[in-house]
């Protein structure tokens, strides 16, 4: 059986020139960048320019890119540093964040006794930034604000321009969580009113366990995991030297590709939007689905039957991959806190399809057809 | 030229097998293992093969295997976890240990306030280990005892089933830092009394990026990394699948390979040591180079003079690739906090070969020959 695989906001196939250009590191380049002999230089200076590479992709400055292990160390470092190191005590966040943002948030709250406040969401999943003046200035102290670029699991986008701009009033600092437009959309940091961001190289087809931080060059921060010298001090630990390269290159083919793949991409969301409103009645779409909203990201709201209650079981059975939250473990439908925190119709089941540029609209059809059986 | 690479301490070759039992994983296999389809599951079983392979060959339950990414990270957890979950108020280490333990250390000291006591170091380079029984005496809380089994930089080992006697006398915590043992060592670690554990895939020809923190089933803790439900929900992130598949499959190859390598490499590194005490005046080794070692790792004191100040150096251009000490990241000889520990010699220059299965006899002379012509 043909897969047809949906599922890429959970982790995308690794582009075969991305394995091209780690397969030197994965062999004979194996040096140690720390090393001092020439051998585990040439590994620094591929760590080096792959800084570079990352640093110009992003508009940033090459002392402003760290890599760590992946999305979820790089938020971490991030809300921890603004707490331990840049003096927040007050926390703005959403119901609807990552649990590597949520939990990390959590953790300060209950360990640190750090106040949260989460913004409110409205019906169409954006959060409400008319919001965030009001409770940045309910607090005295310093806010961390952390606020999602894009939410994984109904793609919608905000403004993370304008969430900058009200905290810059406010001297908070800026974190957004942009693992899922890290690689898919372009950035100019230089022009960015933000402090940390965060990506994942498997996010779009680089390698799992490399991710990247961007701290402004404005705020000094310390470690959050100790050790060697590794990262200007900044991430202890023998680098992912292969990891890294991968992730230069991955974000290069990305950012080259740009303007085609993001097109076709969103045409392929559209349509698969536009076929299943047509054919399977009671359908509808959560969150911003046409607005402001990433193109690879596509969530439905399907109607609750006997037989959708198994939606990803029979999607699965068909070869389909496709998911109900980003932290589901099982093959039951345990539902999304992401979902919930906007829409909670019972008579509902949510399946996020999220693609990526080796998807077609041949498959989308297969998919529509499979999916008309199950109701 | 030829390189001859005598740094497998800092990081070794990866494996050829250890590539193939990766690649299936970096091309077709990409499925996030927290998915819930078929394709995902598969993902989700070979960690879980994986986690079951580096379990039986450490004599671990598979529970007590967490997956990171390192090292430094694994001890970062460990150490963190004593203090802010299991109640220590006391940390015992020592001078001699790997930055990732000492700057960690050095962290809860500093921030967290919690007293800190150094054992003292022999002039042979291990630590006096008479002197814990009264360190952990003098302490009326629980302390945390982090001793590494095998020193990285001189190789001395420390009898961690004595420590843990020790430890068990004063129900202190124990963690070991063994970066530079697992994949070269057997370990029983059912019937070894340790809470923590650490590994590192690249020091024995598997992955950069990826590593294990052993937690004994009898201790609780929280995680380190907040997010996601991972490896049981005590390290969030997307797995990195193919590290992980690699660090089990390099630990399969040293352990089926033990004895063989083992010996192998123990006789080169003798015969090191004897053709330079032999060859070059004046020369003398650092640590219990032919007591209780690591049969990897030659640490030689050579004596200083104008040439050999510059010898890392002189190594370098004739393709020799050996350390000075772990995080020396510059040409010129900086001193290692190992070698100042117990021996301050300034008329003494330490060099650390560390060997590999890779590495031959006809290596070693050619490395001898090249020393002859420094001094
Ligand atoms: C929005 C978002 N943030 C953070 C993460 C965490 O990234 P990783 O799992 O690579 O650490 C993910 C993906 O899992 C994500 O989609
Ligand atoms: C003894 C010891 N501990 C810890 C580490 C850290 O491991 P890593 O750099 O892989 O995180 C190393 C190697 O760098 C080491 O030799």
């Amino acid at each position: 059986m043909q897969r047809i695989y949906l599922d890429n906001a959970a982790t995308t196939a690794l582009d075969p020139l991305v394995l091209e250009a780690m397969m030197p590191y994965l062999t004979e380049k194996f040096g140690n960048p720390s090393s001092i002999y020439s051998y585990g230089r040439e590994s620094r200076l591929a760590i080096e320019n792959a800084r570079k590479t990352v640093a110009k992709l992003l508009g940033a400055h090459p002392a402003e890119i760290f890599f760590t292990s992946g999305g979820t160390e790089s938020s971490n470092t991030a809300i921890h540093a603004a707490i331990l190191d840049l003096g927040c005590t007050h926390i703005i966040s959403s119901p609807i964040e990552h649990h590597a943002t949520l939990h990390t948030v959590e953790y300060f709250q209950q360990q640190h006794g750090i106040p949260v406040s989460l913004i409110r969401v409205l019906p169409d999943g954006h959060v409400d930034l008319s919001q965030l003046r009001d409770l940045l200035a309910a607090h005295n102290g310093k806010s961390l604000v952390t606020l999602m670029h894009a939410n994984n699991e109904i793609g919608n986008l905000t403004d993370i321009h304008q969430v900058g701009e009200i905290c810059k009033e406010f001297n908070a600092i800026f974190h957004s969580d942009t693992v899922q437009t890290v690689g898919h959309y372009p950035f100019d940091l230089r022009n960015t009113p933000v402090h940390f961001i965060t990506g994942a190289g498997h996010k779009f087809h680089g390698p799992k366990g490399v991710g990247i931080l961007y701290i402004n060059e404005n705020v000094q921060i310390k470690p959050f995991i100790h050790g060697g010298s590794q990262e200007r001090n900044m991430r202890a630990g023998t680098e992912n030297l292969y990891g890294i390269v991968g992730f230069a290159k991955a974000l290069e083919l990305a950012m080259t590709n740009y303007e085609k793949d993001s097109a076709n991409i969103g045409e392929l969301k559209a349509y698969m939007a536009q076929q299943l409103l047509k054919e399977i009645p009671e359908t509808s779409l959560n969150g911003d689905c046409f607005g402001q909203s990433l193109y690879t990201v596509l969530n439905v709201a399907f109607p609750k039957t006997e037989k959708s209650e198994m939606l990803l079981f029979n999607l699965d059975i068909n070869g389909i991959c496709a998911s109900g939250g980003s932290a589901c473990t099982s093959g039951a439908d345990l539902g999304s806190h992401v979902i919930r925190a906007f829409n909670n119709d019972p008579n509902k089941v949510a399946v996020r399809f999220s693609f990526s540029k080796h998807n077609t609209t041949v498959e989308i059809d297969q998919v529509i057809a499979k999916l008309k059986g199950m109701f």
